[in-house]
């Protein structure tokens, strides 16, 4: 049974999100960790030596006496998750892609490449035919967006689709978790706000263009909506909270946007793929929801929350979403990706896509 | 020369700003604290007795003693401030007004009633002329606005004066000290933010119209821009965040808001009141400024502090700023506003208003 | 399948620990939620109206619509589980206690009654028979210590088993949530600690001493080893941290006390009890294991942690240990109570014993 | 005026401590801060483009513009104050005193060196002395102690005095300035307890004894008390909790303990020393004191509080202790051994010593 998975990789194993992939990829039914690389610092320790785990659940059986490689291509990996700093990911992951694996990142470096698809697998499926018009031989490398951009455009996905956008406005209350490690420090975090982080803002207004634009002719022509974003930090583990504007290119009424969230589903749910969550989008009932400690673990951490719909006397309406920054947001996301591609038949390797 | 000070009574002098009060009368030059009230249950008791003091600093001397009245008007203080909560407050203001006290209240039951100045002496010090509208025997009622308006209000005023304002969107990160006592549990409050703070976006809706309204012919007109604001709660002690997007009358560049700002200048500065900051506003460096932890104490917790100024894609502009919740926000802002009041004349019993 | 459940009512359904017992007892294979109470002042509402649901995981599907009762004896439920404030707990106890129930209480009230067991299934399963000294007609009392206790005693047992104690020091670290709701305010948890829990140190003191006694002639003889507690309050949502200092009877080496531990086990564990822990008490390495936010779900937060053993200048060993404070330190201790309780025959209704 | 002060250098200014450094040593009326150094990376750099400013009050005017230096013998200071990483500050710090400055550090390297002195003013002023047998041509060495420590032994001081102590069992619970920047991670510390630092316990146990001990022929023979130590981080930005238990060699009442503490004063407070603290240790009311919050700042950082006197079972003796880490326990405590060490005449520089 264990011999029909296939075998994957994870780059920078270590970090804040390598421990979410290695979290999640136990026990999966479709994928086998059978490789962890980390910086050079750490190659040939034992995971267990190496890591500074920090999830509230303890490692997996088995990992702690994994070695771990350096980063280089993985010799019988054909998928590679990479959850490696932006500072090296870039020509890692096209040396992965060149020796054939496909390539999951959650790092930002090839998130805008014109041929790289941007995915969030319920929102922009049909984006993962962008591979086509890469030139690895034989790989591919494939993207989530940031972290704070999937909850976001979880909740704004069934809005465009039912009612279009005209203009979003978000401020973003961000969760420690998504600074990596060491990340902030615990003497700007406590009793306080940080309300800035770098590059957020703009990777948020040119990502959710990019995941919620058209693919035509091979391209992605960019949505055409305003985006405006501010990113603070707040002390919360897990879990970004964000706080929207929109004004729709229709009139809608807020049980209609109800409406549209409530029905929102997407491939993933099709297809039943194993990280799917059953709803996309929950709609939390409650004057004060969603909250990060109450409702970033809806659907395992995969749902975002959408709560508070109310008028907005600038724009149409407002509302606030959730979602888990480092499940949804990034390790998650990338397996859920990787599912859609290997369901979708993109897994360069010759592997069966499981039933 | 203590002699020459005015007695002032303190209701609500247990809470959360009433401790403010407390600790920002000790050693004012114009006032004594002269009276302590608080609700019949602690009425009778020893200050220090009744008081869960939770200020950095201790108690002033002396206030451990008083003994605390009940919240009726106080026989020898001409005036009277009002930290009192909202489900009690509107009453007991009326009476100690009829009893011909000047009342400056933090409790919002008279806020928007039409005689009632709403006043942030920066921004409105006119506004006080509304009192002659009041039918109070020789007594009067004066208010502040809620923590959040007053700090937005401080940085949008400058920007209505120099540019004019069409639309202001503001998402708030408020402190647990503007909850009051016992406020906010520690449940809800460690690992999460809270999205929601009952009444508080209307209030920030109305009251900045008000304060930033033009008084005419007897009545205050309010502002015509719309406004839309979002609150949450973090866990922060004291010190207010928001994000704020403004779009303009008329075309600025961002030097020109930072002048407005840095510019910025009201009477309470001219009269070189005692609790004025020297700078109502900071324009302060650093692309991760303003924050709660370093800025909340500028100009002793009365100045306002804007960072992070830059292009909004949906509105024109888009900055944070921040201001101290129960100091500016709270009973510091009623002391200003009382010193106003003092300097312009206005407190009923006949006291030479200092030099 | 669920007509062989026994009936079992909650009581203070609606605080801290009765969401505790509601999420647990979702899905137990023995018990079935039949009623929920609450004060006088939730009497009649719905639960998902009345309650402030604080927990991580959503309410249990059902749970919302359920009436809450009065806390009176429930009229079909042969098990009553109470997580009533001691204000008013005894005499209610009681009453059900003589209606016939089994009551399991989590409430201070009756837990030094000599005729009362205070029962860790683990330690001391043989004191429930101390019930049959109890004179309510068919219903009996049972209790569970203290939060703090329960995970002190955890770690204690093992070393007064194989050792003897002579003397015992410890710190403890507790989590928000032991303070239940609205507990402490969130003024007082921000960047601070709150050194003193009203006679938390005294139940750590005298329960200790119970529960690691002796029965002898239907009696309690008490444990005689010197214990001395100070407890503090952390801004930690669940786990309560002790740092421990013992004095054992006879000589150890720090191999013998981790063996003693991680060796442990009891009736539970035997009788393989629903909500027994596989191994109670967990040994976690690393120089600063345990903490609460990676071990307190250790054994689905029924397992007690232990780390840090070293010798102690002062008396023998040093370490520190660490449990879920409202999993196996309240409702799912009082659950597994009642699994033993059921297992062995005790409870007064004529119950089949589950297989 | 400004021409009569003492020249004094800050290595490693831009860190937690070395802020500190910098904030106390603005307006001193003794020292005037000429020189800032700090890694060999920040060297050559504007002190506000280098340093990452984290306290809650502004840097002083004029300090952003100094020009870091490297950790080298600063040309004319007679005084260096020394904040730097105990993984650098042996070496530089014998520099500079075979350079013939005066060396007050607040690294460990040098604490434990038998002719160096390990100074808390009002504890043990005659250790100076020690300087006599040291080797620097001109210049010295003196330290003082680890920021536990230093607050530990202001509450044992009196009773060492008064009593005697034969043991001593603390458990700290540390704020996360004292580890620096940027020291702890906020994914650690949100929601978490950390059970453990590095080093701390036994500098605790090992400084206590040489503070405590006594001059005699040159030499400090350190205390002979037991004394154990178990140290743990907790979400706190500043101010060290400190759990005691103690051991008199006689009897002694509470009371007379108390007196102990009130009465206790040293040759910081006789020589009325600018940092001296009108009374080095305050008893503080209220069964939940002292907290950091809300003591943390008495005596403007420089006192210890203690609270929560009561009889232990184990030992004699327990209260709890607090003090600030980074003024008393570290900046504030070098400032005020050094103004010991200058009203003393120790200073190597020809300095008036001020009146």
């Amino acid at each position: 049974m264990a011999g029909d998975k296939i075998p994957v990789a994870v780059l920078g194993a270590t970090g804040s999100v390598g421990q979410r992939f290695v979290a999640l990829l136990a026990g999966h039914p479709w994928f086998e960790l059978a490789a962890v690389a980390a910086s050079e610092r750490s190659a040939g320790k034992r995971y267990g030596e190496a890591v500074h785990w920090l999830q509230a659940a303890p490692p997996p059986p088995g990992i702690a006496g994994m070695i771990l490689g350096r980063c280089v291509p993985p010799p019988a990996c054909p998928l590679v998750f990479s959850a490696l700093d932006a500072a090296v990911a870039g020509p890692i992951e096209e040396d992965c892609a060149r020796a054939g694996c496909l390539v999951v990142s959650n790092a930002r470096n090839h998130r805008m490449d014109p041929a790289v698809p941007l995915l969030i697998p319920e929102v922009n499926p049909d984006h993962l035919d962008l591979v086509r018009g890469q030139s690895f031989a034989g790989g591919a490398i494939i993207t989530n967006p940031n972290c704070s951009t999937i909850g976001l455009v979880l909740s704004l996905a069934p809005l465009a689709r039912a009612f279009g956008l005209e203009a979003v406005q978000v401020v973003t209350l961000q969760a420690v978790s998504g600074a990596g490690l060491p990340g902030v420090s615990s003497m700007e975090m406590v009793d306080n706000v940080i309300p800035h982080i770098a590059g957020e803002e703009e990777k948020i207004e040119a990502e959710s263009l990019k995941v919620l634009g058209v693919l035509r002719d091979g391209e992605v022509k960019p949505a055409a909506f305003r985006i405006s974003a501010q990113c603070t930090r707040v002390a919360v583990i897990d879990g970004h909270t964000q706080c929207v504007s929109v004004k729709l290119a229709r009139r809608a009424t807020p049980d209609e946007l109800r409406a549209a969230w409530t029905d929102f589903s997407g491939e993933p749910q099709e297809r039943q793929l194993p990280s799917a969550p059953a709803k996309p989008v929950h709609l939390v009932d409650g004057e004060a929801s969603p909250q990060p400690r109450l409702h970033r673990d809806l659907g395992r951490g995969m749902a975002a929350s959408v709560g508070r719909v109310r008028a907005c006397t600038v724009l149409d309406f407002k509302f606030v979403t959730l979602s888990h920054n480092t499940v949804r947001g990034a390790a998650g996301g990338s397996i859920l990706a990787a599912e859609l591609a290997v369901a979708r038949g993109l897994l360069p390797a010759p592997v069966e896509p499981p039933a």
